[in-house]
């Protein structure tokens, strides 16, 4: 951090800077853009619907380590409804629920879903690693870390343009998720943002914001990178799971045939 | 677990199943096949010298939660040797040293290593998650974890037969970590062999025990899938990284030649 400028940024200038890391958002990952331009196939999608309820799963976990670590009542009495809007309340089943019945309008089961038989190694230690992050760091890193929410809102809607079109097989009533985080999402986010501006306030803690936010948009690249190895993109072929690494251990006369096997990998 | 059989499988049985497990080691990954053919450039190479370093300095974290979670004075005597000998004791500067020769002899300097600026995500998600599965298991299960030890020798002496052929570049002195724990790795599986096949003796606690070196070739796994996505392997191209995502986030209109982007990646 050679390059430190000697006072804080203002409120609007660190806002600018915070959105600015955008462009690294997952809605510019190839899988994403796959799955928009409408160029992935049913596997992709399940694939997709099935590991991201691995953190639609755990977001009340890491909403929990944040309530336990906050000692501010006001902010806990807000954040609390992160965990409804995900579990549920009143007549509200709750965005857990809506993930699973994307997932069923995709053609997932229930079980195969909650019982997470999908969960690739890859995007359960990336989420496992926000949630860690959130149960031993202070609450203002956490809760600037769902500062990703900022891009939330653009990807849910580019979903809800695209998928109707593009997926007529699954059943619109099943983006229900979608449409509703489009809106708690510009909610929270205000209420991330402002205690996030506010802690913030010397040149070191901004830098540390922003190294934050990218340690979040890191975890959110790397899940669909795991997806990206396992399912494939267009014109990039999965690689070879573990499962099927039946192979003898290759010897130096052997490698050779066995690069051959990347070539034309073993797919489920 | 619908097949389970009724009586504990017998100490040879036990073991044999374990000893299967090696066909998922990351031995058989193609981003080993390839190291060990001769196919990988310089920046595959140190890729994952520089990747797999984070994995080194995180063995005497590991250790060190075992020892923490472990009451038998007894294992703990044995125990603590790990941590000495990757972090060095009388005259002998230890595995993570050893390590940072090796980097040094494919070309990195040692503060690039020990800084640990290339280490991807992905990689750092798979290695904290063994790290914090330590942390918070039975020392046990932790010993368990560890016995793809069992499979280390052969992939360590498939290093020392291939690389110095292939890769001429490389000064052979720079390869003394993989001679040091070929003999290492023998005597640590020994013991964490014998704790596991008289700890885990029921038919619940055997299959427990598969189970969790599952997950530990997982991780492994995993780490070598990162580093394909990264630095790409024969005929399979790197994914972009996040960094170079600085293209606009795509709508319906723009996804098709985003797309286009994913066939011609940005590589750094």
């Amino acid at each position: 951090m050679a390059d430190l400028h000697t006072t804080p940024w203002t409120t609007s200038e660190f806002e600018e800077r915070l959105r600015a890391k955008g462009k690294a958002y997952h809605i510019n990952h190839p899988y994403n853009v796959m799955l928009s331009a409408g160029k992935a196939n049913k596997d992709q999608i399940r694939g997709w619907v099935a590991n991201r309820y691995y953190y639609q799963q755990a977001i009340p976990l890491k909403d929990g380590a944040v309530l336990s670590a906050c000692d501010d009542r006001e902010v806990r009495k807000e954040w609390l409804q992160r965990i409804r809007d995900h579990d549920g309340y009143d007549d509200d089943p709750g965005g857990i629920e809506a993930w699973i019945k994307l997932g069923q309008a995709v053609g997932l089961s229930r079980e195969e879903i909650t019982d997470m038989r999908h969960v690739l190694p890859g995007v359960r230690y990336a989420v496992d690693a926000y949630v860690n992050f959130a149960r031993t760091r202070p609450w203002q890193e956490s809760v600037c870390a769902s500062l990703t929410e900022l891009f939330a809102p653009a990807i849910h809607k580019q979903r809800l343009a695209t998928w109707p079109e593009h997926y007529q097989w699954i059943d619109p009533t099943g983006l229900q998720y979608f449409r509703n985080r489009v809106q708690q999402a510009r909610r929270d986010v205000e209420h991330g943002l402002s205690i996030t501006l506010d802690y913030f306030d010397t040149v070191e803690l901004q830098h540390r914001a922003l190294d934050i936010l990218q340690f979040k948009l890191e975890v959110l690249w790397q899940i669909s990178d795991a997806m990206s190895v396992r399912y494939g993109l267009p014109d990039w072929k999965p690689l070879p799971k573990l499962e099927d690494a039946a192979f003898e251990p290759p010897t130096a006369a052997t490698a050779a045939q066995a690069t051959q096997a990347v070539r034309e990998p073993v797919t489920a």
